[in-house]
């Protein structure tokens, strides 16, 4: 289960509505950041999340409307007096910027808080235990920038009424059986884990892609995520504008996610010059489960 | 007259009510932007004032809670192509983090915008026309601090009975009189300035104090303010944690005004620590007519 809450969904220029770019993800006791465009401290006093247990950055990219909002946090975070190291992953193109923004501010190699540079490539970014982060390159512009697989395994679970009536007793070997072992009851019987387990429930694939002008090589990346999140700056009638700027129109992102069984659509980064509802009723006459990202939103997948 | 938007008025850490420090002042047409913490193009937007007409930033100093938000405007300002030079006046101290800030995003001397950098020492800043803006030294730490008077000049006013009943035509000769010049009318009378010219009114003086760590001294820039704005981040209970941060108390920011015939006294920067009615029951003990400043509030001098 990951549980996301937007604490920005404007595309570069922000609106009296839209903060810029960032993302909260929670799940299985950890807390990521994806993106921090200017302000999103004080989002994340408004929306309620706070800054505790908050370690883990990931970039997209560096186009300032996504990384401002780093040297205020950081910033904050020393006043707290947090001790906890804080770890950037992003492109090494990406990290580049951030590393001389900083300088800029404290001197080359200081910050109010310890902070660890981790450079992405394509492949596993962690494994936190509960869920999995992979990367895979995007295309937007100059910059160095990915997109965000998070994964949390399919679980098969004990099923009791199995377990009573083949007399397994409470205790370890119950344990045993939900890793996939057989283990040998009192009687002397062999209990086959596939005798006791239900079906795999619960595996969630959540992918989100910041800023990209094509979708063009991302389906293999994308395939039947439950949910997608990913940026539609522009509307069908201004694609000429959308490939200009490197970036999608909401037709586009609806047709991706139509065509790699993705299980719901949610759209941000959207250009201040449009309506909710004509961004919404492009993509959902393409993929009707889409819905815009607003700010404070909060999804469980 | 003095128009002011509060557009953040945190201290150092901003609450999901207060943003960082910024303040617009607007007179004669001109608009003026003192500070620019993290976010303040978006309280712009919020506020409704918008970007138009914005080319002159003061810096009380360069504590990052108060110029955090110069990059992120520079960069919507270039969105937008503004070819305006933005002129930013503060401390040499002041000036030199803001342009190794700026160095860290955009290299040595670069920015999207045009900008020009003035260092302030002790006086006028600005004759803009209709008013003046002075400045002068402020204790705050480490920091390179600056105050600001903003005056406009009382005018007096043509008396429509006495150029009546003098017979003064209408026309240049009007004019002449209103600039305090006497004039020779058509039947050969010397007609005087004083004798058709009204008592002076509508000058007002503004005066902005950010973070300091004393009013020793300031008595001779503040006497008969019609406003005061200045910090007041924490309640006299805390005066001990106030003098080790280098700020105010509510309690002597009132008894500053009260000691100079100031008009009205509007406190900014709280800590979010304290409720605004406790902070304001402290000061108007003193000063009774005291106000706390709120993110959006528009008050006129």
């Amino acid at each position: 289960m990951f549980a996301l809450t937007f604490l920005g969904t404007s595309a570069s220029v922000p609106s009296a509505e839209r903060n810029h770019p960032a993302l909260l993800v929670e799940a299985a006791g950890k807390r990521i950041l994806i993106d921090c465009g200017e302000g999103t401290q004080r989002q994340l006093l408004r929306s309620g999340a706070g800054f505790r247990r908050l370690d883990r950055i990931l970039l997209t990219h560096a186009h300032l409307d996504h990384v401002l909002g780093i040297p205020g946090l950081f910033s904050t975070l020393g006043l707290r007096q947090s001790s906890d190291v804080m770890t950037i992953h992003g492109g090494p193109g990406t990290l580049d910027i951030v590393i001389r923004m900083l300088a800029g501010l404290w001197g080359a190699g200081r910050a109010p808080i310890p902070v660890e540079f981790a450079a992405l490539s394509e492949g596993q970014v962690i494994d936190a235990g509960g869920f999995t982060i992979d990367c895979f390159p995007v295309r937007h512009r100059d910059t160095d920038s990915f997109g965000f697989v998070f994964q949390s395994p399919a679980r098969r679970h004990l099923l009791p009424d199995r377990l009573a009536s083949l007399g397994v007793p409470d205790g370890p070997l119950r344990g045993e059986l939900a890793q996939g072992r057989p283990v040998v009851i009192e009687d002397g019987r062999t209990i086959d884990p596939e005798d006791v387990l239900g079906p795999a429930t619960g595996g969630r694939k959540l992918v989100v892609i910041g800023d990209t002008e094509t979708t063009e090589g991302l389906s293999q990346y994308v395939a039947d995520a439950d949910m997608l999140v990913i940026e539609a700056t522009f509307l069908d009638r201004d694609a000429s504008i959308a490939r200009d700027y490197g970036h999608l129109t909401a037709a586009e992102a609806a047709a991706f996610a139509a065509a790699n069984n993705v299980g719901q659509l949610v759209l941000t980064h959207m250009s201040g010059r449009y309506e909710d509802e004509e961004i919404l009723a492009e993509a959902a006459r393409i993929f009707p489960n889409s819905r815009i990202a607003a700010d404070f939103d909060h999804i469980v997948v």
